[in-house]
């Protein structure tokens, strides 16, 4: 039996068969439901019954739920929102209440996004489309860039060979990957197209490399977090000149150092998962508290922030947001990020802006690892198969 | 000439050419065929013709055929079988008596299984997708534990190499291989997404990791049995305090030092094959003899054992027994028993329970070798084609 | 709406949205051009209109154009030119002149071509078909040739994997590379066909192996600059006595070692990129000064230069020139020249003329990157792309 | 104009364009061609014209035609012949008269070849499928052997990769590489599923593993000439009892060393190629005669061996001889024979005779070949791809 709730008037029969359509709250609400309403809320969430929310499921507010009470919302199975979805539901703390969720075109222009303080977009392949620059028929390898990945350190070597391995995927013209002494072999094996920068260390970053010969420098993948290599990253910071990509151990060292902060460039790229945020930010009671402090760090030190996630949210020193709207879990695998660390170094060497570089570089990891879950299903998705679907996610996006 | 043959008076001319229907005596017999019906059968396996028997091989008993004279039993090519196989089918010394067998579906259900002291179970895709927990969208690379393998020595790294990427492909979130100095830059160049956790010894395992890092740990493929990698096993099983997955030389260490069964936290998994199974458990006359002790040893020391052969048998401490029914013999090859270990492990570190994790794996892992067999023959069928076509598996198993 | 513009009285309105045709001047002229007609031109460019020009875009010589008014020369979209393109269309600064241009074939040959004084050629499928020679039936891998490759060094032996993968697909009976230490593992890890020949040196190449066992010999990628590999280079240079081919760093040694040209044997076959070239020859003002730089060096110091870029030029001691029509900006990756050079000295080992193995390579290598792309896409595309489609591009020449 | 040219009266007008069936002569002949016949031969073979040959090339013999006229005989393009191809057909250096030849099949048996004093056997795929047997539903990889490779040395160890990974692909059930140190990262990189027994030499073969655990041995693919090597194959010959496949440097290092062809047991297995038999056996005028001592070689010393070319001729201790039909010029390539002595060792491994290991592995190489053929181009071909396409090779013979 399908049921339409709108009001609240009575508690129904509900059994386990039934589908519940949510229509009670929209997004209007600027307070918890209490009374009969959240009585009304609780009785269909016990019910064990599907239910499919309009707009939003009843009782969530739009943006920030901190101040909400939370047993009183609907936790739909499925919501069809209108035109845009409502920035709670990029949220993983939010995703037990929207269920799966799905946007419908209505033809309109939501005025509450308009209106809103905080501007943010979805990412879409038109937009990246418009992002990408057809390759000129006389360009050389010198129009595409020379990338510099400093990367890797005894027993994390392979997140150097992936970040290279991206690296060249994303059509950098050339890349130098510096890596300790120990990882030689092993590099110029995976990655034959790769010039090595070697470091004086047996065993970690230890030495800046000249970096005028490079266009876009990213630094972090299985760096360690030694001192030896904090000081490398310190004197990394003092040379360097151009915005600058900061993942991982990278991030890890910075959030240790924070007075650093000052000598990255502006629009510096920082791609940081939620536990490395969070060393960076201190941590958050929810993730829209942690989003308020992303758009705040990325404002106080001007720089760009893609905090990874299943929508990763990207954040500009402008104050502008970027929801990604590609990937999925099987992307949640050691390694996924690397390969994302390379790709963006990649598209900043070739010109693109740091935000444009980015913005294509999410999307088109998580395109890739869409593309490579159909073949490879998505519990043994491996973080290579997201280097090796990289063309066909460029292929995917030029011919959208 | 199809001749069905029901009764025993009288011995009829059959020759080469014709096809003999056996259905002399069915599953009820409790003592061995004698007498003129032991003559019969003899004549109709000294003919020459094709043999197919209905239900079960005239004179097999269905269970323990240890007590039974193996002269007086039909010879079948083919055997039909009703709705469940029986449990003697399972036995590679019965393979003689049943020839190639399937199942006939008549809608039943066979009140002997039923009834049976120890109740045994076929597993088929669908119990496999009821294990399978489909990934979350707001999932994480933590989400999917973090395994540990400790693997490989001088000479044998490779066997690392398969396990690791094997535990990669089973969909854990992070994998680490604890291996001696020797196989460094093998391990690393073949699987860039592993961590490693590099021993003190260039040639073995001789040092235990901290294990508080890892979810889940697996130990034996390629160790060698020298007296430091014995001494570092035993080390290994005082310290860790979670089901662990023990294979190859981790049992042949084991089965040395059977004290040392009381450090197996319950529900440890040995994943034996025969030869290794034996030096456990001492030798068996029969198939159905090792089974019992099978049986016993997994009751006896509250572990999970997957007996590897044609039909991997699972046993479990309280006494429950699956029969995997994938898989082919062109996985009868070396590095084949690595793939599943890693596998198992994956799961295991997934949050799967031991038992899930055994019978997923063993599933999953025959289905893979079976896919890998169309594309690759039977005969070339490798142990790194069964990892490159995991994801092929999970994606039949979750589509069927 | 479309204008088909052939005089120049009055400068028409022109809006953004409309398709200029350009017929105002065709091949014949001498000048720049001035006055009114220059006008219209400045009014044309300046329209934002799409403009296709036939014939020519007007205002452009056919050849050398160092004395034009380059404010004075239509900037078209797309060009269609008739049998043959102009000589003007193969270089890189004139490509915002033509756009994209397109040959149609009109059945006739044009007189202006066929009466120049440098005659030059387009490379075609049926060319390169008639070039290669179909394996005999009764042939062994000695009459395939025996190929060595000086290349790499510490940091750069990817360009030695890369050059000997590329020879071995390349259709060379036997390759060997001479390589230092440093890269033993590596070459012989990514290509075990190939036979090593080790360098005394950890470092760099610094010993000429005997080179009586080889039919054809190819130096520079990744050798580095070092005095060590100046000092061999020279030393190879004297005791080679056949063509030989050098690239990469082998040029920048002759670069600074111009008195070395008496030692390379008549047909000798460079292979610079631009930056390269300029080295060798001194910079250029235009892409058709370089042009005429190319062909006095092939013909001063008789050997055959591959000028790589969008249409790689190729100049005969004899003063002939090929230009190609293969490939694509993909191919604008680290790493796609070594590929070429392995290419190049495959044929040449396996008794192709100096000339046909130069021709044939660089056709080859080209539609190695079109096939490329088709499935990795252009961003995407690396050098290591190129070897695994050079089968595909002998097939698609032989079935062309 | 097509001409049947059956006598020889009166030399007519050719031209280029014609098409000339030659049915001069047949089979019958057993001295040279002279006098008005030899003219119009002569004439014909000058014409330019194209020739098919009936039956065989006028003027040839159909086995030895050390004592022929070779001015005298036709060259064909094309020859058709009936029932079974000539002996002569098979040896290179009459390709030049037959050109491409073809088998009709005219329901006959040629009565010359039954009653031939040395009867041959052309290679097909019903042959190898009676051969090769079907897995068994419970073996173990216990049932496929373990098979030893003695192969590598410092420069060369891609031919034990090579032999290593053929080897896995042809079914044993376990392969151990004994290779020198300096190969251990290559072998344990490239070939996960092998074991290694490691040499106590940096650089060689030096020390005779202990043979006990293998159940076939092969030996030579790089394993070079050094007195070391020699020394050790000397040993090794003495310690070993069952057939051994030796190939490449251990034929070399046999033909010094004659008095060890007493040590081999019979029915070993020896994989020459035209200039390694010729070291063996002496320099021959003739490929008939090459062929006349490989038959006398194998009766004398109680070996098989197969001789590698265009028809590789296995050659077996009682006078029989096999033609392979299999394979194709792009398999003349660096690495080709090391594939082929993979294949060999594996399934004597698993316990096919000496000849049937020879003639299986050969006609499968062949096979191999020719798939592989279709995919890469005949050019481009190199020995890894004839183990990819092992698998394949398998399932084509038993699917054919």
């Amino acid at each position: 039996m399908v049921t339409i709730i709108e009001e609240t008037s009575g508690l129904p029969e509900i059994s386990r068969e039934d589908i519940i359509i949510d229509g009670i709250f929209g997004s209007g609400l600027s307070r918890p439901v209490e009374g009969i309403a959240a009585k009304m809320i609780q009785h269909i969430n016990n019910s064990g019954a599907k239910i499919v929310s309009i707009d939003i499921p009843s009782g969530l507010y739009g943006e920030d739920n901190r101040s909400n009470i939370t047993g009183n919302i609907i936790k739909a199975d499925l919501t069809f929102t209108f035109q845009f979805p409502f920035l709670s539901f990029f949220f993983a703390d939010n995703g037990q209440y929207t269920g799966k969720w799905e946007v419908l075109d209505i033809g309109l222009h939501r005025e509450a996004i308009i209106n809103t303080e905080s501007p943010y977009f979805c990412l879409d392949a038109e937009e990246i489309r418009k992002i990408l620059k057809p390759r000129k028929k006389f360009s050389h390898k010198g129009t595409y860039g020379h990338a510099l990945l400093i990367a890797g350190s005894y027993g994390m070597m392979g997140a150097a060979v992936l970040s290279v391995k991206s690296c060249l995927r994303g059509g950098a013209g050339l890349v130098t990957a510096h890596i300790p002494k120990c990882g030689y072999g092993i590099v110029q094996t995976a990655a034959p197209e790769a010039l090595i920068s070697i470091d004086e260390s047996d065993l970690s970053f230890s030495v800046v490399p000249d970096l005028s010969r490079y266009t876009a420098t990213g630094a972090g993948p299985g760096l360690g977090c030694s001192p030896a290599a904090a000081k490398a990253m310190k004197y990394l910071l003092e040379k360097n000149k151009k915005p600058v990509v900061i993942d991982a151990d990278g991030l890890t060292i910075l959030s240790g150092n924070q007075e650093w902060y000052g000598l990255l460039p502006e629009e510096s790229i920082l791609t940081p998962h939620p536990g490395e945020f969070d060393r960076l930010a201190g941590s958050s009671g929810s993730m829209y508290e942690r989003y308020l402090k992303q758009l705040a760090l990325s404002k106080k030190h001007k720089v760009i922030i893609a905090l990874k996630g299943a929508h990763t949210i990207i954040t500009s020193p402008g104050g502008k947001v970027w929801f990604n709207t590609t990937g999925n879990p099987g992307m949640a695998t050691g390694g996924s990020g690397d390969v994302l660390t390379g790709l963006i170094v990649s598209l900043l060497a070739q010109g693109y802006s740091p935000l444009e570089s980015t913005i294509a570089g999410v999307y088109l990891h998580g395109i890739a690892g869409d593309l490579a879950k159909k073949d490879k299903g998505e519990e043994s998705l491996i973080a290579s198969d997201l280097i090796e679907y990289t063309g066909k996610a460029f292929l995917a996006v030029n011919n959208s």
